[in-house]
């Protein structure tokens, strides 16, 4: 078949938006018609060149909502016309990853994935003249069709609405669940965010949720302090306006330093800061962001020995097809907020302006609807 | 009183032997007879001035075990012939620290430990010529007598030798503790000890005791093979005999990289091997070893967001009131065992020599028994 994608031809330049082949569905492997599709950070790392694992040329985007039009042979779970969200971070509930109950990085189509290709190893994707096109963190969401596996995909309720839940598909989910599966905040904790975006507000709104006392948010914008405060931030500090050390401050700020801080900036400089901001003896700290290639964290380890951790989290460490349903869940309860971070809805002929909005920190969050 | 010590006139010189003058314990505080202590790598630390925070002139040693002489006003816990294993990280069950439940850095009476005074701020030691004499660590077990605060005191069981349960007042229980109360290994974990030595021979038999299944040791001393060997060690690695990536190999051999790793070296280098070596998704990697002043840790964040957790331990993560007297019991019980890893024995006069044998690498541990 034919759709329109916005073609990421080369590292550097705007997309392209073009009529492209697209093969149907192999064995395990499911046809989607993209509705929405978020425009993230992560594929403006990719397409700026500045990724050193991006390929081109390529169909971005990761973070959309769609149906079900077609399924390959031996596809179960799945049939056309379920509302679906891709994932970039599958679940096939098989592998050892998937198995060991401690992780959420599945590994069973890795390898094929950080290639732009599906699990047998070619891509669905060609331009018109044949040349292939491959795909993108195993998602391809700047497609108005595309091609995914089975175990990357969250079945999700069919009364959400596409151009607020392909939101979940990335960012909300990282946020909140770096807070819940990542930090496990335990209610009446203390905690601090640095970078008040769209990951950060969403932590925001994570630990909102997980009852914390305290929600410190940084940042050097003082701009996002009105929306950061509707997410539940509770103290804002602009670096800008500390004189003397910013950890001395934050420890200060948070009576002894915070249970739990997250940076959410990419920044190895405020890694460090976030680490040291933790409380002495228990405070967790969670490298959300990511940092550009070759960038290096440090500390002294006697930070470590008097008892602060450093952690990760990828996709907020959600077991997608687990926990995307649940998170749809929690936004049409009205438990956790979307639409104030879809600040811009643009059409794919329009997609370029998504990155420049980000680009020039317009937005929080532009939604491409098909 | 007077008494005899081991005094450290000044950084960098061999220690004085000599009589002392000691005052007796004020209200909350315990005059202990000292009956053995081992030489720890911290003492020698602090002796060779390298330790920034160090102080002259001092009564270092702070691995001792004892008998209570004399109890201050207001000390319930404890009475004369009670038997005592002094301790450098207290628990006074009542501070911030001590009632998180999270940590054992308990903070009661640190400003002044850090200072080598006793809670008062005044020290109890001086010279025959009046000259006040630091404590060190609290502890100050290279006298044959000592003051130490009834928080700082865990009563432990009469049958036990002094000569050997004073190696848990430091490395037995920092070394069982790391796997026990900071990692928490579960059974059938693979594990990998960097640094043979008193530490790294603890870590061994903690893993022993958790039920690990592989426990991999790395030294570059091969001699180091045939005790650890007995303590459980299952593969020994020396990095000389590794051409290529350390890392590289021990993720191999662990069939993944290690679940646990601990680094017992010191060396920040090895901390961060450490860490890399940790099993993608759910490896921890726990600092143990005292790093030089100065030196920092580094990695890239991708090894955090990929799933690695970076922590530090100090004491072993015990609280000392609680955990040690288990320890005491854990050896008279053969759980653990303690008596090849004391290499040597001197007397006060001899205590030069044990430091001696620690860097010429030829005891795991000498201890001076009065």
């Amino acid at each position: 078949m034919r759709t329109r994608a916005a073609v990421a031809v080369e590292a550097g330049k705007p997309l392209e938006v073009m009529e492209v082949n697209l093969e149907g569905p192999k064995a395990g492997e499911v046809l989607v018609e993209i509705k929405a599709t978020g425009i993230c950070h992560t594929d403006e790392f990719t397409l700026s060149g500045a990724d050193p694992e991006g390929l081109f040329p390529a169909i971005l985007g990761h973070e959309g909502a769609g149906v079900v039009l077609e399924v390959g042979p031996g596809v179960t779970s799945l049939k056309p016309g379920d509302h679906v969200i891709p994932l970039y971070t599958p679940e096939c509930r098989q592998c050892e990853y998937c198995l060991s109950g401690k992780t959420n990085l599945c590994q069973a189509i890795r390898t094929t994935q950080g290639k732009g290709l599906m699990p047998d190893g070619t891509t669905r994707f060609s331009m018109l003249d044949g040349t292939p096109i491959l795909h993108y963190m195993g998602c391809s969401t700047f497609s108005n069709h595309t091609v995914l596996p089975e175990i990357a995909l969250a079945k999700v309720r069919p009364d959400a609405p596409f151009d607020k839940i392909c939101y979940i598909g990335c960012g909300v989910t990282t946020g909140i669940g770096a807070v819940i599966n990542t930090a496990k905040v335990e209610i009446g904790s203390r905690a601090i965010v640095f970078g008040l975006g769209g990951i950060g507000l969403n932590v925001i709104q994570g630990l909102r949720l997980a009852g914390a006392d305290q929600i410190v948010g940084v940042d050097l914008n003082p701009a996002k302090v009105e929306m950061a405060k509707r997410f539940g931030m509770t103290d804002f500090v602009n670096p800008r306006d500390v004189s003397g050390d910013m950890v001395a401050h934050l420890v200060e700020l948070t009576k002894g330093g915070a249970d739990y801080t997250f940076d959410a900036t990419g920044n190895v400089q405020v890694m460090r800061t976030a680490l040291e901001a933790a409380h002495k003896g228990w405070g967790e700290s969670i490298i959300i962001g990511v940092a550009p290639a070759g960038a290096e964290i440090s500390t002294r380890p006697f930070q470590l020995v008097t008892g602060r951790v450093w952690k990760g989290t990828a996709f907020g460490g959600a077991k997608g097809r687990t926990d995307v349903p649940k998170i749809v869940d929690w936004y049409m309860d009205g438990k956790i907020e979307i639409d104030p971070m879809i600040t811009h809805t643009l059409s794919l002929d329009e997609i370029n302006k998504g990155f420049d909005l980000m680009h020039n920190g317009e937005s929080i969050r532009a939604v491409v609807v098909y």
